[in-house]
């Protein structure tokens, strides 16, 4: 333990108390989709409320910007945690108090009106909303501050120091090297499909994956799973993670894969260093970066056949009826389908970055003010239909389908893609630097490469940007080369 | 709705603030009592002690006591709500911090004593820090004001209102009576024990258990019931009530009354008025007058004849095998049997308030110094083989056998004895206002019963002092004239 200053020892102490709050506000989001009763919702909304409202409250203090002023960091490390508070508060000191109520307003109108929007399949009864959204996230970046971009400064809350032109090149050109590859795939017969018309027991279901769990390496002593309508990933403290998944008793695979991508973002958060516990430093640098790991054990590692060479069995042995007779090959097979969908959380690997890079350019064109509202859909459906090569038949299955612009969150999107790219560098950074890799995983010794993330990324914390990191561990930034090799190898292309 | 003056109406936004900031802390508490990861036990306890310290710089904030002084209640409830959070605060503001402090850090020295004292059946372990605490109790009695009798001034905390003048001649007249009563009961043979032997399955139980609580008028979309190791009644809010039981394989009577004693505690809960949610109103008056809610379901119902002639057809279909062939007499008289036993937690209904009048005399005697602490253990031996007829053979079995006293706690036992008296006196006053109730709910008609209780007792919140709120109810005050009929008429004495 470095010798601690006094006035930095109270300063620890505001952190501390930050840290405990938002992880009561992730204990209450996590019971609100998992076990409140359903009369409760309204008085649930209302106490996370007040729970924000008091950690607003408490970081814009003007005492904890007097003690950040004031403290002596004793080493890097609480150097670093008075840099990242410092950031936080200045973002919540700079926009006005009359912009966040009017947008947390608008907000709620907005969500409210895309569900009778999406249900109606009806953009107009959403779009005056989301215009009025853009005029209030233009102002919030104003407020904000940028270099005559403002996406940059929304982009700044998922992806801290990622910018537009560092940004849409690398996806512009990701998305034109996959169009061909995509359009290679599916021009072969697709792969036997082993679940249809097959029914998967729920509870041996959920059993098999309490059962990955402990050999992904995720510590149930220090978290849990339990089941929600739509999976996540919550908690209150690395030693306190809580994941959902869901099951869907026509096909093993929601609840399968949906186990290994939060048990990624798990063990990101359970490998955080216990000195960074309770400190600004117990953070991923990016929500990219967060998906990197979920994407990494999901996709890269849990789509390979040499995981299912070693799983596969345990898989057949709980559901022998259904799964008896269906080889390794068609089983690797179906899980690395790819296809033409027209819905983002559908999409497999290979589509799934032409989706974001659909989204975030019309998010930007939008809030540059270079299409309109009014054009929207059209444009959406033109996009569609260049990248995916399909067209939406209704906006449900369109511009209407995801939760995201109901509040106006723009910035959120390509953090998915870059994910999925940060993924499949620090994967193959892994391959080189631990000869062996490959057969271990296909041994089911998954450790070795759990170790190494924890290592080299989950217990660095938010010492350095998302982009520095990755550049110290892979040896280079921000690049497509290590995911469109994958994708090549895993496609035979 | 009244018409609110602005100052009220800011006022009411710090109740609802400090209401959700309790909800939040009873939310963390549950949740560490269910579900909490067992490494997240320390994290857990900093994230309340961080939840406890907000809570504690609301309520004496200044500026809410200008609030309360400057605020014009628009009507009763309205002066009502801040008649009792100026208590609550008044309270707050009269204990010096260093205190507060000091008794917090003796009190975790406390308990880590008391549970080694209890292991080696030892008091010389603990009893120096029970000296230390009566100190700090007898110094915050102080801090709070009386007249002359300290015990009063913590005997507030629980039973606000309640007085050693009033409290000791009742409990002291009620010992006396219950004396000769239990002398005669278990005089006679024992009633048969219908569980020996049987393992009665744990999901049965709870099964049985869960159609209980709809039958009870739980009302399960605005509460939950969970397993815990201890059983209690926790939540955060009147439409999200939880309630927790244990089971043992051994008897399924353990989770039967635990349901039925906290879903009488939930009833209350979930019974306050809508127009008191989020303010100082929706809450008991006291421990005592809670305590009556899940007594008189657990005892005054839940063992009566009546009730298990409706309910215990249901409970042999859970167990043919195991109560198939046991009546219902047989079953009734299990569920009422009368031991002397040296354990409090243990106790049956009639030799439970001697328990209560033991250690209510012994902490009286403490705090007042007519008793030192080194001549507890012989004071408890003694009054246990006056009382109870029995002498325990270690501490373990006497002295040590409580968590109460590890934290200091003086003051809320008697509530347990408050809450059998208030119980039988409120079924009593249903009896003569209801006729027909005992029919009813022979025929398993409860609603009856609870939409009283829900009118006269639970819509009333915390309006009133607990024995005005009786004296409303039933015409007169504390009396152990109704539980004593009871007790005489079911057991025929």
């Amino acid at each position: 333990m470095t010798a601690m200053d006094s006035t930095f020892a109270a300063l620890l102490a505001r952190m501390q108390e930050l840290k405990d709050l938002s992880g009561v506000i992730g204990l209450a989001t996590w019971d609100q989709e998992t076990y409140l009763p359903r009369k409760a919702e309204e008085a649930r909304g209302e106490q996370l409320s007040t729970l924000q409202g008091l950690y607003h409250e408490r970081l814009v203090d003007p005492r904890l910007g007097e003690l950040l002023s004031n403290a002596t960091p004793g080493d890097a490390d609480q150097r670093a945690m008075m840099l990242r508070l410092s950031e936080e508060r200045d973002r919540q000191l700079k926009v006005p108090g009359r912009l966040v109520r009017e947008l947390a307003q608008v907000q709620s109108q907005g969500l409210a009106a895309w569900k009778r929007a999406r249900e109606a399949k009806d953009t107009r009864l959403f779009f005056p909303v989301l215009a009025r959204l853009l005029e209030l996230r233009r102002e919030q970046a104003d407020a904000l501050g940028h270099d005559g971009e403002r996406y940059d400064a929304l982009l700044e809350a998922y992806e801290p120091g990622m910018r537009v032109a560092r940004l849409m090149p690398v996806l512009e050109a990701l998305a034109a090297k996959l169009t061909p590859m995509v359009a290679a795939v599916t021009a072969r017969p697709p792969p036997a499909d082993p679940f249809a018309g097959k029914t998967f027991d729920p509870e041996a279901q959920w059993r098999f994956t309490m059962g990955l769990l402990p050999a992904l390496g995720f510590d149930l002593e220090a978290g849990r799973q339990d089941r929600s309508v739509h999976p996540f990933t919550g908690g209150t403290h690395p030693f306190d993670v809580r994941l959902t998944t869901r099951i869907n008793p026509a096909t093993p695979l929601p609840a399968i894969f949906g186990t290994i991508h939060e048990a990624g973002h798990g063990l990101y958060e359970q490998g955080f260093a216990p000195p960074h516990h309770r400190t600004p430093l117990a953070a991923a640098p990016s929500m990219g970066l967060h998906e990197s790991q979920s994407r990494l054990w999901e996709n890269v590692v849990g789509r390979s056949r040499g995981f299912w060479s070693h799983f596969y069995p345990s898989l057949q042995r709980a559901f022998p009826a259904e799964l008896g007779s269906t080889s390794l090959d068609v089983f690797v097979g179906a899980v690395n389908r790819v296809e033409r969908s027209l819905i983002r959380v559908e999409a497999d690997e290979l589509t799934y970055n032409l989706h974001i890079v659909l989204r975030t350019q019309l998010e930007l064109s939008l809030l540059r003010g270079q299409l309109e509202v009014k054009d929207l859909e059209a444009a959406w459906n033109e996009k569609s239909r260049v990248l995916l090569g399909r067209t939406p038949a209704h906006p449900a299955e369109g511009v209407l389908q995801d939760i995201h612009w109901s509040s106006g969150e723009l910035g959120y999107f390509p953090t998915y893609a870059l994910g999925n790219l940060y993924a499949a560098s620090l994967f193959a950074a892994a391959r080189r630097q631990l000869p062996g890799l490959e057969d271990a995983i296909a041994r089911g010794e998954l450790s070795v490469l759990r170790e190494w993330l924890r290592e080299k990324v989950h217990a660095q914390g938010y010492r350095l940007r998302a982009e520095e990191l990755v550049t110290q561990v892979t040896g280079r930034g921000l690049t497509d080369e290590d995911f469109l090799a994958s994708m090549r190898a895993r496609h035979q292309l």
